[in-house]
């Protein structure tokens, strides 16, 4: 609830199917370096956590003993109340791409209730379409020849930015509602897009798409999220009763 | 003499002793990504170009092909006309440290006919006092309690800042003098010292050196060093004729 800057504590890494324990361990050295501390893996192919130790060097030794693995993105990121997911502009041309600068500015419009994650995908393949959608915000950082950056450069930049500088614009006293919360209300709409027969048979997550997508940009509150759960739960009784 | 904006290829950077061929694999691939291509080495302890293009990838593999490798880091910057050095904040308290944000807004000052060189120490012990002494800015990346940065990460800084954004400042229309300019001012000023008797037994260079700071922060023009050594020449055969 209250109006100071949003704090490092907040934000929290998430490397999804890293590829090298080298990378990881890079990555934490650049996360110490610039103050961050949280770090999540989620199926990491190796975890090993000698070859992690050797790059983030005994600096970082800490983030390496207190990181945590998990197997399911989708129940890491339910606290989370604003997810941003990096990703190259390689491949299909995707829409709403922000820079690390302008993902800083929107950070700094949360406020200290908020809970950050930044995603980061595999060095091969990134993050999958399904992994993106939990999103908010799609981070591209600019390269030439869209080259690839690797893993652990990407997260120095993205935590370089956000420490390089004090939030700017107006601050949210109220934090987003959290992953958890917009899956009931994603679980509602699509309870009601099924009573309401609304649905497109080649593509049977089309409606269900375009309202997360409408919902994610509305930017729900905690509180909001009650309000839609309990119209929805009333049109249903409606539909049902009918 | 034009008055565009200051071209990735103007500025060159320069490992000193670097230990690891993995690291300058990574910096050339950080340099990659942000559009930089000249990658000049001073004294690496290893040159092993296959250990670099393990880690440069086949994206960057040109910026290892191209490399320069010499033994003299006063010979490399005699064509530069601004040198950056980067330095921690670590051991003794160093003034005049600029953020790579404010060394960004100085290089948008540089017209398109300067040389800008930035330097990277070695990984355990950075650059030395006579090294830093060839720069005119000394550049500190902030970091959370004096931590080191790894090499290649501490590239992908300052390439990012420099490429993140257009220039800004006012911009000189001329090219500031360059090293082996400046070397034959720094020549004179001892010469002239030595003959007007102005010297401390305690520390020969006491003087010299803060002439050549004073110098520094003038940033002679390439037509200012004809001045002065025109002036210094006038006054050493005035002196020797008396």
């Amino acid at each position: 609830m209250s109006n100071a800057p949003i704090q490092t504590q907040q934000i929290a890494i998430i490397l999804v199917r890293p590829r090298y324990p080298e990378n990881i361990g890079s990555a934490a050295r650049a996360m110490m370096n610039m103050g961050f501390s949280e770090l999540i893996l989620v199926n990491p192919l190796e975890p090993d956590q000698e070859r992690m130790r050797k790059t983030a060097t005994h600096h970082a030794a800490g983030i390496i003993d207190t990181l945590t693995i998990h197997d399911s993105l989708e129940e890491v990121l339910k606290p989370f109340t604003f997810v941003a997911a990096t990703t190259t502009r390689k491949g299909k041309k995707r829409h709403g791409l922000i820079t690390p600068q302008s993902f800083v500015e929107r950070v700094g419009t949360l406020s200290t209730d908020d809970k950050v994650a930044i995603l980061f995908g595999s060095e091969d393949k990134g993050l999958t379409n399904d992994e993106l959608r939990f999103a908010d915000a799609l981070v591209s950082i600019p390269t030439m020849d869209f080259s690839s950056i690797n893993l652990a450069q990407s997260v120095m930049i993205l935590c370089y930015e956000l420490s390089r500088k004090p939030p700017a614009g107006e601050k949210n006293p109220l934090r987003l509602a959290n992953k958890q919360e917009i899956g009931k209300v994603h679980e509602a709409i699509e309870n009601l897009l099924h009573a309401i027969d609304l649905h497109n048979p080649e593509n049977p997550d089309h409606w269900a798409a375009r309202f997360r997508n409408l919902l994610s940009r509305a930017g729900l509150r905690a509180g909001d999220t009650s309000l839609v759960l309990d119209f929805i739960g009333k049109t249903l009784k409606k539909i049902n009763g009918a």
